[in-house]
Parts: C-alpha cells; sequence; structure tokens
C-alpha cells in the first residue's frame, strides 16, 4: 500500500459500503422510516435543521453496523431497527455539536448547520437528538441496550473534552491519541456493533467478536481521516482538508513526524501547533514534511493493523453474505487511499 | 399580594427549602456523594467545569422534589438517591448549554463556565453530564423512569428551540409562552416528582398527582423568574437582573404590557424587542412601562395561581412533614417577592 493525494471515495458507487446497503435495503428503508418520524417536531425548526443534516446523505455507517450484526446473529427485527436509528442520532447530535466546537464550514459537501443556523440552534437541536435517541432505546425495553449506548455516549463526550484540552499540544503522545479517538470515534462503531448480539440474547463470546469489530474499525475509520485531513480532496470527501492542522489538532501524522523532526522542522510544528501561528503556505509545508517523514504512510498502516484486528473478530462466526460484507467495510475503509 | 422591587431571596437561610433540606439531610447528603462521584474523569477539565456549576451551590431543587415525592410515597431508597442525581445532572446540562446559549455571564453568583473556559467545554461538559445522567438512570433498572425523564429531556430541548426561534417576536402569544416555560422548565420539574412514585410502585392516581404538581410548580418557578428579570437585584438573586431584556426574549410581563400598550409604548417594545434596538435607559424605561401597566403584578398573579394548583394536586396524600413541606414550598416559590 503506498500514499498518493488521490482517494478512492467513501462516495465510490461500487464500494463494499454500497453492497452492504443493497443488501440491507430493506432494513434501512425502516430505520429511515423511523429517522424522519423521530426528528419530526412542532418547532419548525428542528426537523428545517435536523434534515439539513440527515438528509445530506451520507452512508448511515453505524445502522448498516447494528443491521448486519444482527443479521449475522440471525435476523434483523423492528428492536434493531430502533437501535440503529438511535445509534445514527447519537452520531448526528455529536456532529452538530463538534460543527459548533470546530467551527467547521462544511460537512457531507454542505454547509454546516452552524454555518446557516447559527450555533445555538445547533447545540439545542443536538441535544433534541440525543434525547430522542433515549427516547427510542427505551422503547426497546432492553436495559442492557441503553446501558451499552449510554456508557458510549458518556465516553463518546469524555472523548471530545480530552481532545478539546490536548488542542495544540504538540508533546501529545501516541497513547493519549489513541485514547481519543479510541473514545470520540471507535465507542460509537462498538457499541452499534454490539447492541445486536445482546438484543438477540447471543453468546457472550459473539457480543465480544462484534464489540471488538466495531472498536477496531473504528479505529482504522478515524487513522484513515486523519491521515486523508492531509491528502484528500475536497470535493471527494464533502468536508474540508487541512481542518486538524487549522485547529491545531495533534493527529498521529502529526504525532510521528514530530517524533523524527530535525530541528528546523520541530520549530516549523512549534510554530504552527503550540503557537498557532500559521500563514496560508504552511498547509503545504506541513504536507510536504508529512510525506517527507513517512508519517501519513506509517498512519495508513496503523490503520491497515486496526482493519486486520476487525476482519480476524469475525472469524467465529460462520461464513455468510453478511460476514463477507462487514469483512470487505474493514478491508475498504483503509483502502479510501489507494 | 403587591409588587415590589425587593425580593426575598430564594437563599433566606428559613426558607421553607431549607427546612426541607434540613429533613431530608441524610438523602440529599448521599445525592451529593453520587453527584461527585459520577461527574469524576480522567479527563480533568471535565470535573474542573462541572464542579465550577455543581459546586457553586444552588439549592438542588430538583432532587429535593425526588426526594419529598419519595418520602410521600412510603421511603427514599438508593433507586430515588440516583434518579435525584441524575434530574441534577440533566439540569446542570440544560444550564452548561442555556449559558452559551444566551451568553450569560453570571450563575448561581459566579461567573458561567462558558465566560471561565469558553463555548465548547461548556457545550462538550453539558453533553457528558447528560450522558452521565442516563447511566446513572439505567442503573436503577427503571424502564419506567428512564422514559420520563427521556422524554423530559426531549421536551426541554425542544422548549430551548421554540424559545430561541421566539426571540424578538414582539407577537408571540401567550398560549406559545405557556408552551415554552412548560417545556423548558416545568417538564423536568414534573418529572423529578413523578419518578419517585413510579419507582415505588404507587397507583397511578398518586403519580398523576405529583406530576401535576411538579408541573404546576415549575410554571409559578419559571413565571416568578421572568417577573424578577425585571425587579430583582443583582446580588440577592446570584444572576443578572435584565437578562431576558437584553437578549429580546419575550417573557409574560411584556406579552401583556405590550397587548395594553398605548401606540407609543407599542413603538418601544418594537423598537427594543422586534428592532432590537436598545440603548442603556430602555431597560429602566420598560421597568416603568411594566408597572404601570400592572404586568409584573399579574404575572405573579398567574404565578399565585400555579402554586395554589400545586398546593391542590397534593390533597389526595395523607397529612405528613413531607407534604407539609412540598405545599410550604409552592407557596414560598411565589413569594420570593414578597
Amino acid at each position: 500500500m503506498t500514499y498518493s493525494s488521490t482517494p478512492t471515495p467513501l462516495q465510490n458507487a461500487k464500494s463494499p459500503i454500497d453492497r452492504l446497503l443493497a443488501l440491507s435495503a430493506a432494513d434501512m428503508a425502516a430505520i429511515d422510516v423511523i429517522i424522519i418520524e423521530r426528528m419530526q417536531s412542532p418547532v419548525g425548526m428542528i426537523p428545517d435543521l435536523a434534515n439539513h443534516l440527515v438528509g445530506a446523505g451520507g452512508k448511515r455507517l453505524r445502522p448498516l453496523l447494528t443491521v448486519a450484526s444482527a443479521h449475522l446473529c440471525g435476523a434483523a427485527h423492528e428492536v434493531h431497527h430502533k437501535l440503529a436509528a438511535a445509534v445514527e442520532f447519537i452520531h448526528s447530535a455529536t456532529l452538530l455539536h463538534d460543527d459548533v466546537v470546530d467551527e467547521s464550514a462544511l460537512r457531507r459537501g454542505r454547509k454546516t448547520a452552524n454555518l446557516v443556523w447559527g450555533n445555538s440552534p445547533s447545540i439545542l437541536v443536538g441535544d433534541f437528538l440525543f434525547a430522542r435517541a433515549f427516547n427510542l432505546m427505551v422503547e426497546t425495553q432492553s436495559l442492557e441496550a441503553l446501558g451499552i449506548l449510554s456508557n458510549a455516549a458518556s465516553i463518546i463526550a469524555e472523548g471530545e473534552v480530552q481532545q478539546l484540552a490536548a488542542l495544540r499540544d504538540i508533546d501529545m503522545t501516541e497513547a493519549v491519541y489513541m485514547d481519543v479517538i479510541g473514545a470520540k470515534t471507535a465507542a460509537l462503531f462498538a457499541a452499534a456493533a454490539e447492541v445486536s448480539p445482546i438484543i438477540s440474547e447471543r453468546p457472550v463470546a459473539e457480543r465480544h467478536a462484534l464489540r471488538k469489530y466495531g472498536q477496531e474499525l473504528g479505529l482504522a475509520f478515524q487513522l484513515v481521516d486523519d491521515a486523508l485531513d492531509y491528502g484528500g480532496f475536497e470535493s471527494a470527501l464533502g468536508k474540508s482538508v487541512g481542518d486538524d492542522f487549522r485547529e491545531g489538532k495533534v493527529t498521529l501524522p502529526v504525532i510521528r513526524a514530530f517524533a523524527s523532526a530535525n530541528s528546523e522542522d520541530k520549530a516549523f510544528w512549534t510554530r504552527v501547533i503550540k503557537e498557532h501561528n500559521q500563514d496560508e503556505t504552511d498547509l503545504e509545508k506541513a504536507v510536504s514534511i508529512l510525506r517527507r517523514a513517512g508519517a501519513l504512510q506509517s498512519t495508513m498502516e496503523e490503520a491497515k493493523r486496526r482493519s486486520d484486528n476487525a476482519r480476524k473478530a469475525l472469524t467465529i462466526f460462520p461464513d455468510s453474505p453478511w460476514k463477507t460484507a462487514l469483512s470487505d467495510i474493514a478491508e475498504f475503509v483503509v483502502e479510501r487511499i489507494s
């Protein structure tokens, strides 16, 4: 695997995600009905703003995990659909708040809700979607699933605060970075996959396997995202490039490049990250240093290891189209950069 | 009851709230232990910021409702304490987000968290406390209590968005205003009181009575708050005065004054609220118009009616110190302005 600046976009029409979407078409249609129904409110600003985000597409990767895991454990029923919708609502609430915190301007190829409506509506509609997620979970009558997802929700918030506290910390360690992405991203992937065997009352080994699959897939996904922030094309990704750099968010490529930097490069990173003193040529310079240090390549290799772990976690399940689909997704996530 | 600008502060040492706090001392100590324990995190910014708000005091009125309702229904056990802590966490999360939305500077006599740490930590720590509230609820193993509180959480968010959408709307009706305060304030009071009879498996009539008590108390509380915003003293209240006016938030005093205003006063309200064009003498002028129109007085009378409704809802319970305490609180809430 070599790193180039031409990503295979996640939106690729023949991607394994699209194949899984096709396999799950009936389930995803049922989940869409729940999502649309539960984001309604007589307060018009709520469905308007929620629909701007939810209706913009996105691959519904997390609810797909819940659905595929459900089929891997027997079948997907209405209760799985409700949990899948709850997972998507938690994710949507997080995105709305993240975009306020990060002052993001672009999401899924659209202007962010904070840019269109302002910060306050984004905060409050995020709270609404988060609460509606819990309404849905309560309806499933599964205290165990509620426990898994409410625990994931507090871990996500913890990871977001930790990331914020570590902003511009050029001395951030790899261990802290892995903690942050494990919490802010992988925890929800893990929970989305784990709730299905719980609902289906499957053996604990299957719970652990799917939790592990989700966790490792989430790590792989975020590692790739963090590499793409220094290499993708804005139009293909539907999000801005260089956001992390401009915010002074320290990610694995920067940690690794800084660790092996000569004194001139160390001074560069200290200026642009720690002192947060950047001009418009600095992103290009950063990318050039990252490439020279092999930091994007090594980040992608770390992602590949996580992806392999995710696929290995599935070995306890008998072969099926669902197992193949989940395995292919793990492989695909790290090949967005080919 | 006549309206004057000298409030009896909620912090009054001999208030019924203090008497209920004394009566509930053992319960409130147990709840404090849970609150302190559950706002901990290895991410230091979380307990720091949470403690700034939670440790600043406040009367813990909502958890007190849960405790007193529990005793009214027999006894308060650990499960009630956990729900009371969850209620306080939901309230705290709402305060953190509200202060960001309202750009507030003062809360409980302290600088707000958004002023000290910034908006982003306030948003994310609010999310954390909200998630921790659900962790606690899951531990109680009561799906019914979870349903009540998660439903309240989505109604609160809905009310907050509705309030935001109605900002500067000088044509806001009383019905919309009552919807907003019913959602943003009274829903949590109602849920805090209702969860105790649910946990204690009491007859549905007691659930309805305590829900009604909480709802009407919450309305009374918010009506008084909205009157005090045009009449209290900053030092006594521990919050800013004139905040609603400066934000262009339309509350019952303004709705009533506008309804009976002559053309000169209508032009004033249109300028300061709808066009949001204010100078530093306008708050004083607003107060003078509100007094002349009897709008503060009539708002307090509406609060008194709600308080009476709350007390009447308790009649189905046999006499006890807890019933007296809850009744006295309803009376006290509307006599903060004596």
